[in-house]
């Protein structure tokens, strides 16, 4: 929270970081202050609030989001803080990845900004028209993307992993310069050992947020987070899912706005009681090597299945180690491994094959 | 090499296993006396001696370099056995698996045969197609493919992992019936840490082996395996390299399948006195822990960019723990781990990212 910065008469001045708001200075400078302009400007226009430039809001509500939720998981931890990279993109942009490693509760944490633009290729254009987006043929098309991501591995087998991430991405037809934009993001819960107690406190927080903006969200993205955290390769779910949405565009953006930034503020509430109740529980060495064969799975799903991890390996001079942080600090393959019939084990793969209702 | 196949009164009568020659019978009946019978037919006379039914002959090598190195491995580690598990496929064909885990000097090894046939959909003829072959546009085609496939991760960090795989893949023209078929394989060698008398010896080893077929194979394939194993979003190649070859089928089909069984016999004098020397090295804890980095690496390699892997998990019927008994049984990741400057780590850093010639 603190920064020194200057040296005067060699003293070293220390400066209050500006940004107690933030892991570290936002992308955009005067961000703050660009925003509470536009809101001025806007008020009492619900048109004008509309469109507050959604690139600028969305970079603010994602760094506050990391703030948040990097303290939350520190006091949860209650020894590691989470080290701070701050970076730029040679392409256009950067972020701001923070990572806590071998703490006391987490295995290895990481919650990652990322504000960037550039050029799109034709080939991921027409991968996006492919989706049923509007977008011209065969041209390439200046994007703009802000986004939050974060996975936390604990330690104990007990307490389970846990992601979220919330996107919003802009096009610009180079023609018309006319401009799309969609929101996408999703959470969802990777026990190794099952809790119902767990999987409803999860789903009930997100259902709420849903309701809240619209009945119909939770039961289409609970259904489209086991669909899409599917290893089809196993026929395995991850884990017992959450929701997830993508390409969101069929309301007013300020709308779709404000229901990612409450799911965003939504996780501390999600997550924090289950991490509490499990992080200390005790184990045995077997429960362990178990954890570490489903980290395997979780390791399969990124990097065959994950779009966005796929999206990020594939884009020329993205951060690898900031994509890359969602992977376990360990992982195992056994061949052929099954668990014991009965057993706890082999009752959380059941559920995995055939996901079920949890609220 | 016995096995008990009946019982007779109470009687376990073990028989004598007729394929001391094999891990397993061939999935082929009476493999053994069909190609004797073809050879026989095709005494003296080249053209028929080369047309001798690829399909056959490919299965029969391969079963027998899957005894020969399974045994040759079992020697070396002096503890573990091969399990071995014979598999068919509902879609046509099987295969046979031999893996051995927690060895004294094997973490992981697997030898995996498969003969498998089949329909190849549209979109998998599409990409052969892309890749300049001469087949039918926008239809799907019978096929064949036997290959050996075998990767072995030593517990040793001063020890490397080894990969090898050969394959005969056939397709069928649905309307001339014509068949075209065609050769693919290689071998590559991944150390944590670099000996280069390893490196040498294996090269060399394989350059034989080359030079005797064709003195252009060798810079040829050598240079493939530094591209194909190359983990792209790293900037690194996965190890010191070997040779590549894939959609050989520019001679006569027993000159290849001379090369290929050649190269799948070498596999013992190329890697068997790289293990003895390496085996019993005393490392420490942070050098197992680099080893489990680079093991992170290979594991990114498998799923994310190799198409052999890739083929598989797309594959409908694909026995997917043969697939992925390539993976080791841990890997670790740390966000931006970087070796310490000067270190023999970063040495083998520099290598990987500039491939370099050893004989």
């Amino acid at each position: 929270p603190a920064k020194s910065t200057e040296t005067s008469g060699g003293k070293v001045v220390v400066a209050q970081e500006p940004a107690a708001r933030f892991m570290a200075p936002p992308l955009t400078e005067d961000l703050e202050h660009k925003i509470a302009a536009a809101l001025r400007d806007a008020a009492g226009d619900p048109d004008k609030l509309a469109n507050v430039d959604m690139k600028l809001r969305m970079e603010d509500m994602v760094m506050r989001a990391q703030l948040a939720i990097c303290r939350a998981m520190e006091d949860a931890d209650g020894q590691a803080t989470f080290k701070v990279d701050r970076w730029l993109r040679k392409e256009g942009g950067g972020g701001v990845s923070c990572v806590l490693t071998d703490g006391a509760v987490f295995e290895k944490a990481g919650v990652n900004v990322s504000v960037v633009h550039g050029i799109l290729p034709a080939a991921a254009v027409r991968e996006m028209r492919s989706r049923g987006k509007d977008l011209p043929a065969d041209t390439s098309m200046p994007f703009f993307a802000t986004g939050i991501s974060c996975v936390m591995h604990p330690h104990n087998p007990m307490a389970p992993t846990v992601h979220f991430n919330y996107r919003y991405f802009e096009v610009t037809d180079p023609r018309t310069q006319q401009r799309q934009g969609w929101f996408g993001g999703g959470c969802d819960l990777t026990p190794s050992y099952l809790f119902e107690e767990d999987a409803k406190h999860f789903h009930a927080t997100y259902k709420q947020v849903c309701d809240k903006h619209d009945p119909a969200f939770y039961p289409h993205f609970k259904k489209w987070c086991d669909d899409y955290f599917n290893i089809t390769h196993r026929g395995e779910r991850r884990g017992v899912g959450g929701i997830f949405f993508d390409d969101l565009d069929d309301r007013p953006r300020d709308k779709l706005f404000a229901f990612a930034s409450d799911c965003a503020f939504a996780f501390e509430e999600a997550y924090l009681p289950i991490i509490m109740r499990r992080r200390n529980l005790p184990f045995t060495e077997e429960q362990k090597r178990w954890q570490q064969l489903r980290r395997g799975r979780y390791v399969e799903f990124n990097l065959v299945h994950d779009r966005g991890t796929k999206f990020g390996l594939a884009t020329p001079g993205a951060r690898i180690e900031s994509i890359l942080m969602s992977l376990p600090l360990t992982a195992r393959w056994e061949y052929c491994h099954e668990p014991a019939p009965g057993s706890v084990e082999e009752e959380l793969l059941a559920v995995l094959r055939s996901p079920k209702n949890w609220v």
